[in-house]
């Protein structure tokens, strides 16, 4: 799977159990958080190594659904208790996502730990999660390259100063149109720059059906969200675009503006396959032949 | 300035004196109107034919403005009475848009006529206004080949059946998101595609900061907006962004996707100038040389 000069990849993120409403219907219980949904996406490219915590509940078919894809899970921790559950609904407006029940159980219990064996990777992918966390898996890279950093509105509220000593020790910052804001007090482009001044080399900032704004090395990258009629469920959207951005980086092995372009287009489209179905149920019967096929569509449809 | 192949465009819209505040500062009765802005835009690329009305107020120093662009003013009429007036406010966001004052003068008391002359021009742009008055608007032209129509929320609301008709009449709608939605109840390209159900050849929604949606002839294009940190005055973008867009096209001579794709570029790019300041200021500055320096810049960003 993995192509001559292709890069390590570690993530570091959540493994969850998740119920989802949304208008096209509900599933109780299904694969989901942030280290998974990346690691499907990526997988599509790279062999990715996951870091997370599972409970004493996580069903063994997931653990054979996430081997079977490739992904290395010696990182993948089990511990006493239970796995992370997080209970949501979309209104006919998908953008407003309402948590209705949130259980961190083990994922809130313990500090990452990164396998030995993960940590002379050159790539590295920080999902949504405590930055004094994050610093501390930064700690235990010895070889990291490219290091990209998630965050959200309760961390960016609670932990500021370490988010941006983390921004001064990561590549890439991937945060929301809402995020940015909250970080910057701007907007759109603005926004982008002035995460770019807080350290990062490049910053990507995710407008959901609006597209996501690339800025770093002297460049601006803008790209639309592939167009789709019907969303069903956007959850893991933005770890399934970090996912496919990374793996095909990871992939390439090198980092180069026009490389990071191609990768945010791959993360775009496996993105848009992703809220086609609830949970993973998309992404998993996804090969990279059908990611090429949406990849040639998409690209027609930007040409002017 | 008309090229060869190139095909005569005429505008029917208002010609207004602008009152509008924003963050960046504030005008009075400075020269504004769909009409105008339309016309300096599309006189970038061709010869433009406009249909409008004008009170006793009007200054002349405007007329000579628009005469200086090489704009034909045959169908410019003075009225006994006063010019439109529109008073207005942008707050933090821009999209959102205050009306403080709306006065319709001559603007409203009149039904449009389109001088002979004008009446067989192939390319043809209504800018908003009453259904009614845009039907008959069509009902004088004898030779249109690209007839485009712009609507708003007050005549979807009260004109529908008229406006379904006109649809039936016109090769392109033009309308933002949030008519889209309006006229549909769906959003993004599902809602460009119920539009174009509805009987024009091409269907474009214009999403602000997000850029446009065009679809048409089977093909879907996603266009993103010319990124800009600072946006003085959004008066006019959209009529601007039509102007540029059936100024190219009409130069061109032609309605093909590819010519289209590249038409919509350039309205986007000459938009993005407009909004950088007060009224026309910008937008009366520029050359194609201006606008084809940023729209190489544009192309660049949105590769991959």
């Amino acid at each position: 799977m993995e192509k001559e000069g292709s890069m390590s990849l570690v993530v570091v993120g959540s493994v969850a159990l998740d119920s989802i409403e949304s208008p096209h219907g509900c599933v109780e219980n299904v694969l989901g958080g942030s280290a998974v949904h990346f690691s499907l996406a990526a997988a599509l490219f790279t062999k990715v190594r996951l870091t997370g915590f599972i409970g004493e509940d996580f069903p063994p078919e997931h653990v054979a659904l996430l081997r079977d894809r490739g992904i290395d899970l010696t990182g993948l921790h089990a511990k006493p208790g239970k796995t992370f559950r997080w209970k949501g609904r979309y209104h006919e407006d998908m953008n407003l996502r309402e948590t209705l029940a949130i259980e961190l159980n083990v994922f809130g219990e313990y500090e990452p730990e990164v396998p030995a064996d993960y940590r002379d990777s050159q790539f590295v992918f920080l999902a949504n999660g405590s930055p004094e966390h994050q610093l501390h898996v930064m700690d235990q890279m010895t070889a990291a390259q490219f290091a990209v950093v998630d965050t959200m509105d309760h961390w960016i509220r609670s932990s500021l100063p370490v988010l941006e000593t983390l921004f001064k020790r990561v590549q890439g910052v991937v945060v929301n149109d809402g995020e940015a804001r909250l970080l910057t007090g701007k907007d759109g482009i603005a926004a982008a720059q002035a995460i770019l001044d807080m350290g990062p080399e490049y910053v990507i900032v995710k407008k959901g059906e609006h597209g996501a704004i690339m800025v770093g090395h002297g460049e601006t990258f803008l790209i639309p969200a592939f167009p789709l009629a019907d969303v069903r469920d956007p959850t893991g959207a933005g770890d399934t675009f970090a996912g496919g951005m990374m793996g095909c980086l990871a992939s390439a092995g090198a980092v180069t503006p026009a490389n990071l372009r191609r990768a945010i287009a791959y993360g775009t489209v496996i993105a848009s396959y992703n809220v086609e179905d609830f949970g993973v149920r998309r992404t998993v019967s996804l090969t990279l032949a059908d990611v090429e096929r949406r990849l040639e569509a998409f690209r027609h449809m930007v040409m002017f």
